[in-house]
């Protein structure tokens, strides 16, 4: 990791691990189902996709305070995605970055009404977004839709569910990771453009930047389940392999998955060429993502 | 059921259901899921709550299309929750309006995800209304949202299932019934308000009626429980009893709450005295409620 990339988390986690918990902390709803919803929360977590939104604002030096807002917005749709997850009808996953899943802790029940309230309090928190105009917020709203439901995250949850199953080909695997995890890092970098009132052809390119570097994230995801330990990585290691899940080293053996992930890196790096700005955060960002150990 | 009811169902009821279900069926997803979304939007129902959104624009002679969406936007959201509400982990049902359960059918993973793809479809269809002005949808989205999650159905669902263990008295068991099934009905009617650009006291009014309504609609379904059969309900009768479940009648006598459901009758139709309008139709509707008997 860069020593710019350092200090831009260091100075900007605090701020958005604040505003993610003071909007559920503000809210009046059943003190146990908000310690649900703050447990996952708290339970950690790189902040990529909020650090994402707030990198592309950076590169426009927008410095508004509501790109926290829509990153906390973002977070809570990942964080309710691994909540449900994790479920015993889901993965029936047990830990998760080290500490207790959600419904070891607080029951099935209300793990399964915490996701549905942070689903829908993300909604909720981007429409009351003040300073921003009415046009924009209905515009983040309307991507974050598409983004993390039927057609986007959850499409690619049911097709991941899917390829359990079965062996995926390539590009059936690729299509599983553009909806499932692509899809909301495309939104954190896509919604830190819209704020940031970016032109059709920057839009585009920081797109294309995101498609790729959602693919380059996932692979990497796929090469540390082989690669780390379960310490390093805070949940079960070598989960995929055992479970015979389809993965990027399954289909294309682990040096054939490194080289995949150099492409997609090397075409993130190939879109940020076509903005006029200085992208060096942007691609460091890139490389922290290529290289991260857990 | 009076005739004037019978004949605004008649014309809405198909117009309702084709937006409803056109909205799903466009969506690109894969088609598992698309199938057991559609599944638990197709299992019936009275349709209530778009029903509300239409009586309330007719209440203002507001004739636009886009009552039909966000009535399709609140139906999901109570589907959703219907769906999440029968898994095993919840309530347990395997069977809802004579059918067997989505994830009796689908799977609890594949209904988990459907529930959860209907909730974000529900904010994305509302944000994607053109012709209805975006400060507008944003403030229906805020409303749904607050509606919706924690601080309104989802906080209620969370409270009912602390009520399962324990003897609620009657301001708890009003507060889970406010939350639980109210907060949305509230929204079909407040968003009719919104979309026809009702007065600010004429919203009031309405909201009031709303909350009359939606205590009066959980009383009824309480007492029902007692008084109706299983093939009438199409859900097994006489359960909450069973249950040991917080009820009005189990409160009050099944007379008592005969009483109580009279006097919110009363107050719904008082609040619309002061809509200066003719609220025939609402009123008509409120005593439909009342006096249904599934």
């Amino acid at each position: 990791m860069t020593n710019r990339i350092k200090e831009f988390i260091a100075d900007n986690l605090p701020k958005i691990e604040n505003e993610l918990y003071s909007l559920v902390q503000c809210i009046k709803a059943p003190e146990q189902l908000k310690e649900s919803m703050l447990y996952s929360l708290k339970a950690g977590g790189k902040r990529i996709r909020p650090l994402f939104v707030l990198a592309v604002c950076d590169l426009f030096q927008n410095k508004q305070q509501e790109a926290f807002t829509v990153g906390a917005a973002v977070e809570m749709i990942h964080t309710y995605s691994l909540i449900h997850d994790d479920l015993p009808s889901m993965d029936n996953d047990d830990m998760r970055r080290g500490k207790p899943t959600n419904h070891i802790v607080f029951g099935e029940a209300l793990a399964t009404l915490a996701g549905d309230a942070l689903n829908t309090l993300s909604f909720g928190i981007l429409a009351r977004m003040e300073n921003v105009p009415s046009n924009q917020r209905v515009e983040l709203i309307n991507l974050l839709s598409i983004a993390s439901g039927a057609e986007g995250m959850v499409g690619g949850q049911v097709l991941d569910i899917d390829g359990e199953s079965r062996q995926l080909n390539l590009p059936e695997l690729e299509h599983v990771h553009i909806n499932k995890t692509g899809a909301i890092l495309r939104f954190s970098i896509e919604s830190g453009a819209v704020l940031s009132n970016a032109s059709e052809e920057e839009r585009a390119a920081l797109v294309e930047y995101a498609h790729h570097i959602g693919l380059a994230f996932q692979i990497q995801d796929d090469i540390l389940d082989i690669v780390a330990t379960s310490e390093e990585l805070g949940k079960t290691a070598g989960k995929d392999e055992k479970s015979n899940k389809s993965t990027y080293p399954a289909l294309l053996t682990l040096e054939g998955a490194k080289q995949k992930l150099e492409e997609h890196y090397h075409f993130a790096i190939e879109a940020l060429e076509r903005v006029e700005k200085d992208t060096s955060l942007l691609k460091e960002f890139a490389q922290y993502i290529v290289h991260r150990n857990n």
